[in-house]
């Protein structure tokens, strides 16, 4: 038996930033479910400034997407038919390996049991998915916040920086947002972020970041890269921590080189300790993070923000507009209805 | 009771490499030593690459030098006078704190006792003193080798890049030098370095440094950025480590914003750790890392080479030349004889 899909398969490589013209919607036939598998349709499409490292023509993480292949995406998905003793029809699931398509064949292990009446199903996309598991682990891990200090976290209201600010303020630290609007920087307040920096109006973006973190900066939760990592970069306190999460700002020159301002001597001086961090390393964690993230989620602590697109045809610009900075919190598209009852 | 020494002193803080006019030699007067002090005269007088960033006219490190203050240094000193029990005269000790001058008086607390017979004094500024400290503890807290790895060190045959070579080898990993002459190199070769790269000679550093270490690079103990720390940055592995040990390449230019490329794609895609290592802040283990190199000397497993120059009055062309890469080894000045009897 075949099941009749619908997928974004990638056309070319972008250079930049990516246009529409770099995907094609195509009807494909799925298999199966075979044994040990399972037959879902996406609720909602996750969309993630990590997937532009995906299509890049460049040698860049494993898991690039090759021209004609389905574009990689994680989603949150009710099960229609299961060959697998752990899944039902009707249940959901998150995966990060669901691709941007209307439904998928998918192993049975390895995914994620979503339950709807604890949270949002776009929930698990988001503070209780991937962005909250990469907050939460990158902060425990390297930014390692003493109580006290100061945390400055650059796309502030964007999926990962939510929930990282409110995970500063819950280990006792001083947490600064850096944001493109007064609108986002007005969330970020009422998240419990104590300051907040305009980058796109601030007169000096040096100045402003100086005056907004009096005591220096002590970790650094990097989601852009560019001119916000050069002022950050400059005001580090000794034994500074610095999360190489993100480098969104680096979209539009993707695969050139980024010049400007080199830091080895401020790393030195400060001793400061700079890494990138991926998620996809700690698949073996998740539980860790996905229990405290549950638990300051029923505790009252996380708040969050959900940029709700429609319809499979809306992924590329979702994706698109995603990278020039248009999104507000955690960006998703809803393909079907929440739920077929 | 007062007692007559020759000190350098600031006489103005260098744009740049430093010239000899940036010191003055003067005599000046010692009072005591007081309860709990020696007099010391100075046997080898030590100089390193960070002593430029002590002598930065910006806020640097902690203990910058102000003008007319006695230049900062460490030595193998000879005690002259104690009132201190734990030393008598013809004690040697070594410290990081004894400054360009031929005699001083100390506190008697946190020098290290040095014994003749097992070393040449100078050993003791050398791969038993700050450089073999520096190599041991930097390569145990950020470089973490395991056998088999790649470790690329930058300034291979300087005092620090010596004894971390010899530290990687000992450790199962593989070493790659990165030096400026073929004579250093051969002497790489001798401490046992697998491969090396003349960065001076080399027509592409990029390919040169690909072609020494075909699976990629582990571990980068960087002691000079620029452009050797540029080639390395974009053959990382996964998972690598780079520890930000010393910038003499930026001696020229120490006060300038350095300019170039930059790697946070990189920082991210091999989700490396890039970190300052400075020794000053690791005191309290000291002794550990002696105990580790000692072991290794005793064992017949360390090898060094000593640059001397003669007389106080060296001193500051002794410390140009450093900075702009004619030593090779340890540099240290010898000031007195190594011993009265």
């Amino acid at each position: 038996m075949t099941h009749l899909s619908r997928a974004w398969v990638l056309t070319a490589h972008p250079t930049g930033i990516p246009t529409v013209e770099n995907w094609r919607l195509e009807d494909q036939t799925l298999p199966g479910p075979a044994d040990g598998e399972i037959l879902a349709r996406s609720v909602y499409l996750s969309v993630d400034p990590y997937m532009r490292g995906r299509i890049s023509a460049k040698a860049n993480y494993a898991g690039g997407v090759a021209i004609g292949g389905i574009m990689h995406g994680g989603a949150v998905a009710e099960v229609l038919e299961s060959n697998h003793p752990d899944w039902r029809p009707g249940d959901h699931v998150e995966t990060m390996n669901f691709g941007w398509r209307d439904k998928a064949v998918l192993k049975g292990d390895g995914l994620t049991r979503v339950d709807p009446a604890l949270a949002p199903l776009h929930a698990y996309l988001s503070y209780l998915g991937m962005p909250g598991r990469t907050a939460w682990l990158a902060l425990q891990d390297i930014g390692q916040v003493k109580p006290g200090e100061t945390v400055l976290i650059s796309a502030a209201s964007g999926a990962v920086g939510q929930v990282a600010g409110q995970i500063v303020k819950a280990k006792g630290g001083r947490a600064v947002a850096v944001a493109s609007s007064e609108e986002k920087l007005a969330w970020c307040k009422q998240l419990g972020y104590d300051a907040g920096v305009n980058y796109r109006t601030a007169e000096d973006l040096g100045t402003a970041i100086g005056e907004a973190c009096p005591d220096g900066i002590d970790v650094f939760f990097d989601n852009t890269a560019g001119p916000i990592h050069d002022a950050v970069m400059k005001r580090l306190n000794l034994g500074a921590r610095v999360i190489i999460c993100g480098t969104i700002s680096l979209a539009s020159k993707f695969d050139e080189p980024d010049m400007g301002e080199r830091f080895l001597r401020q790393i030195l001086v400060a001793r400061a300790r700079i890494q990138g961090f991926l998620i996809f390393d700690h698949v073996a964690r998740y539980g860790e993070a996905n229990s405290a993230l549950a638990a300051m989620s029923e505790a009252g602590d996380l708040q969050f923000k959900t940029d709700v697109e429609e319809r499979l045809e809306a992924m590329p610009s979702a994706f698109i507009s995603l990278l020039t900075g248009d999104n507000f919190g955690k960006k998703v598209v809803r393909i079907g209805p929440d739920s077929e009852s």
